[in-house]
């Protein structure tokens, strides 16, 4: 490993300029007018990947934008690793917020500045640069390897459920590493084992067939938008407990270690609530507020409308009112049974007086990945070494629907392995990617093919 | 009065050929390219009233749409009428829903088609032909009569609070009369004695500093759209009635004749609900449909809004939600006092994890006039004289504001005699007004300002 490290050390600043040419690439998957940059940003990382010795590396194409496919595959004896990222970013606006042109580079207090800096360009060249350096320096690969790099995923990753499923014999894998999670805090190497699912759905209260004067009705027909509001108050209790009969059943609970460990970690209640201007959270009684977001099942109301919201005063009752709701999901719920469980529970409550409609618009179920495998520990152990610093195991709240896929369709749980930081700006004006963890990534993802052949 | 009758018998197709000319000015007062039909309207009014003997007829200008007024005073020991009407209309939209030119009256079915026939022209146009036919027949006229023609009360009548308050010696009078409203039913007079108030509010709940994604945040912050359900749904219990401490507090209760006078009239509660596509009524318990909403407080959001409304799923706890939220009050309450217990009790359930903004939109106290004074009486034989039937006493659940200014600066309960039909389309394509009820209207308030003499 230490000729790697050397090898590393020594071509900092050549990687970090190839960096700055693959952020260049304007690959913004949501906006049809870039399609020629998210295409052109493909073909360059395919460029790329074949220049440092990748196989069989290709474009695939998908009813969007292109799957990059590379491989290195020979070592008979030794596990499959399928690494996933993707090469398209988000849009840029507010662009008068930046400080640099998004698409100019710029390296400042050992950051780089750009859109997709660390969501997720930055992460994904942390494997390839990985791999050039054990080629380079060992003149093979300790295990297989298989590149698989997504152009749609600020987009919906509309195509890639099909892709996986319609070659799962070229992804075929013994584990899928995944690159595109973030620290828990700055210095704090994290491995993220758990995501929580998604269960989406719209509810639509129907009243009276028209929006009525509030003057001439008000008083004896029901309100869609109070009957709304009655439901909505129905779904959790004052100890912000859901409601829902059999919401919880099945709920893999944490044990007692996983909750010492979050309770270990730097978090501030305090600073928290500062940052978001609240006075203080709220949240299922007798979890703290890690648990509550990591490991336990929330319900929010995502949005809510019906009748008049313009300026000023218009009296009615309206004829029906809505909203959207999401409900996140841990191990071991399952989408489709949540939903069904909370339509029946709406429909139980609803009064006679109204009609109801209920949409299921999207689910994905939780993953976790046990932490005791080969595959994490060896993850635990390789970023030591490269940073100096015991790692920690977090989950995150969010969910990332392709890794119950890769989970499904190849049977390979992901290894969370993020570099990103909660101050990268992910999404927002001013994406950056600390240097220090661009670099450290590589050696400790180098490090990681390493261990993992033994 | 048999001669006035013959009288206005023989002049039925002038007056009718006069109403067409009045409905013929498109005199919408609250489009601003209409500002020269308002004043034409007016102007044509002046010269008519003129034409047909009225005295010190004028324009008066306010800020908005001038005000019409005339008198005839001629009579020492008689009461002072003040009748209020007005000249302007709504909207003509939706045009392609109309059967003929809004502003082209035709007759048709004995029914005058045209916006404005009934609301307000047509019945303000009866005060002026029965003046017309006393002062013709007898030669003078057997009260002291003041006509106030507003031009501004389909667009809010801004400035004719103002006007009155302005002018109290030039409008002092004894009654107020106005034909502004609607029989219960087809062939059944009807006498409106009480119309409810109003207090509107706007609710703010207000959460974190930003919309927050409900991966990261679900959980653990309280949720400003489900903070606003919750005190909706507290605000009324499952029987209809309305939680506010002290809202029902000096209530005036319905006496039985009331309620038997209401329960007599021809009200079908399965056509009531079919008209409206509900399964059934809802509202407060112990009370039937007529008498929740003519005679019952009552509470109603108007619009709720909140996070995100747009098509498909956005995964967001929302910074703040919203409602419009309306009660309509009944004589004694006040809507000063109900808004204050509004607030109050809002402030009181609101938890401490949200900020809560309430802001007082409008207000206007209920108005009710007794039945047993001579103005009531009187209306109820000259009804009775003229349509062949006796005439019912009513409520109505709407509010006119400009009553409750009648009532306070003025010191003269309004008696509401309309002469409108639930099918004359008013605010609707098609508005018509009966001709039958047009030309008895005439003769009824004819006969009433006679009766008023003795």
């Amino acid at each position: 490993m230490l000729k790697i490290y050397e090898y590393l050390d020594k071509h900092n600043e050549e990687h970090l300029q190839q960096l700055i040419e693959f952020l260049k690439f304007p690959s913004i998957s949501s906006k049809s007018e870039h399609n020629n940059d998210v295409r052109n940003c493909a073909n360059w990382l395919v460029e790329h990947i074949r220049s440092i010795g990748g196989e069989n590396v290709r474009l695939y194409e998908t009813g969007g934008h292109p799957v990059v496919y590379a491989d290195f595959l020979h070592s008979d004896n030794a596990p499959t690793i399928l690494v996933y990222g993707h090469y398209d970013v988000q849009p840029v606006e507010p662009f008068e917020l930046w400080n640099n042109n998004p698409f100019e580079p710029i390296v400042k207090d050992n950051k780089i500045f750009a859109r997709g800096a660390s969501d997720d360009k930055g992460q994904l060249f942390i494997h390839i640069k990985a791999f050039e350096s054990i080629l380079k320096v060992t003149g093979s690969l300790p295990i297989n390897i298989k590149f698989l790099f997504e152009g749609e995923e600020e987009a919906g990753s509309n195509h890639l459920d099909d892709f996986i499923k319609n070659n799962t014999e070229l992804l075929r894998c013994d584990s899928v590493v995944i690159s595109d999670t973030e620290w828990f805090d700055f210095g704090l190497p994290s491995i993220c084992y758990a995501l929580r699912g998604i269960a989406f759905v719209e509810v639509k209260v129907k009243g009276p067939n028209r929006d009525l004067h509030s003057g001439s009705y008000g008083g004896t027909v029901d309100n869609p938008a109070e009957v709304l509001a009655n439901i909505i108050s129905r779904l959790k209790d004052k100890y912000g407990r859901i409601t829902i009969p059999r919401f919880y059943d099945g709920v893999l609970e944490l044990t007692q270690e996983e909750k010492d460990e979050f309770a270990r970690l730097p978090f501030n209640e305090k600073k928290y609530c500062e940052s978001l201007g609240i006075r203080q959270t709220f949240g299922e009684i007798g979890f703290s507020t890690l648990e509550r977001v990591w490991a336990r099942p929330t319900l929010e109301v995502n949005g809510i409308y019906g009748g008049y919201t313009g300026e000023g005063a218009k009296t009615i009752i309206p004829a029906e009112a809505s909203a959207k709701i999401s409900m996140r999901l841990v191990p071991k719920q399952n989408a489709e049974e949540i939903t069904k469980l909370f339509v029946d529970y709406i429909r139980e409550i609803a009064p006679p007086t109204v009609a109801l409609e209920v949409k299921a618009l999207h689910g994905g179920n939780p993953v976790i990945t046990p932490i005791d495998t080969i595959w994490m520990q060896k993850a635990k152990v390789a970023l030591k070494d490269a940073f100096g610093k015991e790692p920690v195991f977090i989950r995150e709240g969010g969910s990332i629907p392709i890794c119950e896929t890769f989970q499904n369709v190849l049977g390979a749980s992901p290894v969370l392995i993020g570099f990103g930081l909660p101050t990268d700006n992910t999404h927002s004006p001013n994406e950056n990617f600390s240097l220090e963890n661009f670099f450290g990534g590589i050696k400790a993802i180098a490090n990681y093919y390493m261990l993992l052949k033994e």
